[in-house]
C-alpha cells in the first residue's frame, strides 16, 4: 500500500494549471481526463526532477461533487522547496500571487514564506531541499 | 522550484500516527518536531518504496495555528494504491475504518473506493500503481 499523490480541488481548471505550471513550475505528467460519470475531470502535475505527484481535481457544476467550495483546516500547506528563496519571492510579486505570510521567522533553518494559489491554499515556500527537510 | 510535500493537519497526532502507520503502513521518515513560535509538531510520512511525503501538522490548543477543525473542499483526497483491493479493504473493515464509498464504478480501469482517515480526510483506495495511473 503505496501514499500516490495528494488530490486538490481547483473552482476553475484553467486558472489552476497555469498557476501551478507557469508560476510554480510545474509540468503536465497525466493530461486533463474527464470522468463522466462524476461529472469531473482530474490532471497530475510533476515538478522537474521530483517524484512528488499533485492532482487537480475540477467538477462541473451539476456534478455531485460540486459542493460549495470551502477552504478547511484539513489540508494544512503544499509545499515547494526552492533553490533561491528571494528570486523565487520577487517573481511571485511580479507575476501577482498573493503572499499570506512575507517571512517566517520561527525556522532557525531556512528562509520560508508562505503565498496562496488561486483557491486560497497555502503554499509553504523554503529554500531548502527534500534531503535536508528530513535531516535538518 | 520543486513540490515537495503535503502536509495535512490533525486534531489528535497519536491517533493520526497510528492510523497512518498501523492502518496504512507508512513509516515515519522526520520525527515529531516541534516550533515553539508556532504552537505545533510536524512529522515527516513515507510508504515504503515510495518518494510521496505525507506531513501530518499539529497544533496545540493556544497556537495561533489552532482555527476550529473544519473539512474543506480545497483537500480533494489522498491516494494510496494497492497491490490487493479486496484484502486492503478486509483489513480496513477489520480495523474499522469508516468507508466512505464502498467501491467506485466511475473507473473502468481498475477497483476502487474511499475511505476516511480520523480527521474526516478523503482517502482514495485504487489497485493500481503509479506507472498505470500515469498512462492509463
Amino acid at each position: 500500500m503505496k501514499f500516490s499523490y495528494c488530490g486538490i480541488r481547483v473552482k476553475n481548471l484553467d486558472e489552476s494549471l497555469k498557476f501551478y505550471t507557469d508560476i510554480m513550475g510545474m509540468k503536465i505528467v497525466r493530461p486533463p481526463s474527464k470522468l463522466p460519470l462524476v461529472g469531473g475531470t482530474y490532471v497530475a502535475l510533476k515538478s522537474p526532477d521530483s517524484e512528488q505527484i499533485l492532482e487537480l481535481n475540477y467538477y462541473e457544476p451539476n456534478s455531485p461533487y460540486a459542493k460549495p467550495f470551502t477552504n478547511g483546516e484539513d489540508l494544512d500547506h503544499l509545499a515547494f522547496f526552492v533553490d533561491d528563496f528571494e528570486a523565487a519571492m520577487k517573481r511571485f510579486k511580479e507575476k501577482g500571487v498573493k503572499i499570506a505570510v512575507e517571512r517566517v521567522d520561527w525556522w532557525q533553518r531556512t528562509k520560508g514564506a508562505y503565498i496562496l494559489d488561486p483557491n486560497g491554499i497555502w503554499i509553504e515556500i523554503a529554500e531548502t531541499t527534500v534531503e535536508n527537510y528530513l535531516r535538518d
